[in-house]
């Protein structure tokens, strides 16, 4: 083990620094970087459309990562200055420089695949489940109004299990996206408690699901582009129970009921 | 605001420290007491079968508090009193001392009902989110195996937002449990990555629903009691996509399917 110490060289102050100030949004958008931590999700991150900058990792493992990407930048560090750097409570054995996409959002796409549309959603926890949650449901992109938690805000990073790989997050006004989408005919569906039962109203393979704020829902301005609006019954009707569904359990089951159409062949 | 400051006492210093003393499990089983925090769940335990023992509150609140039970014993203390003994970043207006209420399994009810059975749930945001949708759904008895964690942690309490008050928590060893639902010819379904698809398999309107751990799946021994294993597809089925669902969301998305069946008229 002795031998490899040696190799390692020391991370430079102006590295560290920038590494360190990349918790912040606004350092994060100066820069245009953020960080990806852990070997699953570095590996899912060089197999995407995402540049990976630079990596840090023990000597150790770097064999291993230059497989996926043989011109990749890698400095070996020792796992005290991994420790450093990173924002996990368990050091991870391998850090990524990462440089955030730029956001373009392609319209035939949108037509014709079903698209999540997140109105305020503010606590990081709830976007790193949505965005994981439509992986897995096949949805390749996710609009997300300004006010919004950050996507690349190191927690969200990490809680989207490397899912942020697969789905492209756009970032823009709310209104002038949903009425463009209004103007070429795109369904809107919206999540309000006295909305149509999910269970039983008509949906279709694609459109836009509009997910709202964990307090308040969606907001006043955005509901009038909704054209359908949805709600997941609770059980049975006449029972007091919880109050509302938190948004990423809600969003959930919406995009399961969109889906269990499709594969039970249920849709026109 | 000077005359309520006099009326207000100071919190005896046992007490402070029992409280203090209540983040830990061990301390929780030894006492037999376990903290709520804020107003409304205060006021939602108040209307439910759990025993309140004391509320500590400022003398602003209690006058609303006593109309919920005119019997209950209530200490007004200051604000900074209430900072002093809360778990929470945002110290809440009223915190109560409860009674941990002792689990009695009714067979029949359990016969007649949908049942979550948690195979080491160790996340305590998991298992509050867990709790939560139960009580949407209509689930009045969560069954737990001893390694879950803890429903009566000041953070879990916190994230069932009041859900706890109404749906029955256990923790049993669960190969006896499972054993004498077996007996009893209750089907036993479990969510396994290699299960059915959940959308097109047989379900009945009662039974027991058993989730694994976050990590690991359902374990082994406790697989061996399952009799219908399911599986929530994703989508499309031939993409790489995340490798699981988060264990509160494909708890959310069973426990959809079970109520729309049911909804929908679609269970013999």
């Amino acid at each position: 083990m002795e031998c490899f110490k040696t190799l390692n060289k020391v991370l430079s102050k102006n590295k560290i620094k920038l590494i360190k100030s990349l918790d912040k949004k606004k350092n994060r958008l100066d820069s245009g970087f953020f960080v990806a931590e852990g070997k699953k999700l570095v590996i899912d991150l060089l197999q995407s459309d995402i540049v990976v900058y630079e990596v840090f990792c023990t000597k150790l493992i770097s064999d291993e990562i230059i497989h996926y990407k043989p011109d990749l930048k890698i400095e070996n560090i020792k796992k005290e200055e991994l420790l450093r750097i990173s924002f996990l409570k368990n050091t991870p054995e391998i850090i990524a420089l990462c440089a955030i996409p730029k956001s373009v959002i392609d319209w035939d796409e949108i037509k014709c695949n079903l698209t999540l549309v997140l109105d305020s959603i503010q606590n990081p926890g709830n976007l790193g489940t949505i965005v994981r949650l439509a992986d897995w449901f096949g949805i390749r992109n996710i609009v997300c109004s300004e006010e919004c938690a950050d996507l690349f805000n190191p927690k969200v990073v990490q809680a989207t299990m490397g899912a942020f790989a697969r789905v492209k997050v756009h970032y823009v006004p709310l209104s002038g996206f949903l009425k463009k989408a209004n103007d070429l005919k795109i369904p809107i569906f919206g999540a309000f408690l006295e909305g149509e039962n999910l269970y039983e109203c008509e949906l279709t393979s694609s459109g836009l699901v509009v997910m709202g704020n964990e307090g308040n829902g969606i907001s006043w301005d955005i509901s009038t582009y909704v054209t359908r609006r949805i709600n997941i019954p609770a059980f049975p009707p006449d029972v007091i129970s919880s109050e509302s569904l938190n948004v990423a359990i809600a969003t959930s089951i919406i995009c399961s009921e969109f889906r269990r159409r499709i594969i039970c062949k249920e849709l026109k």
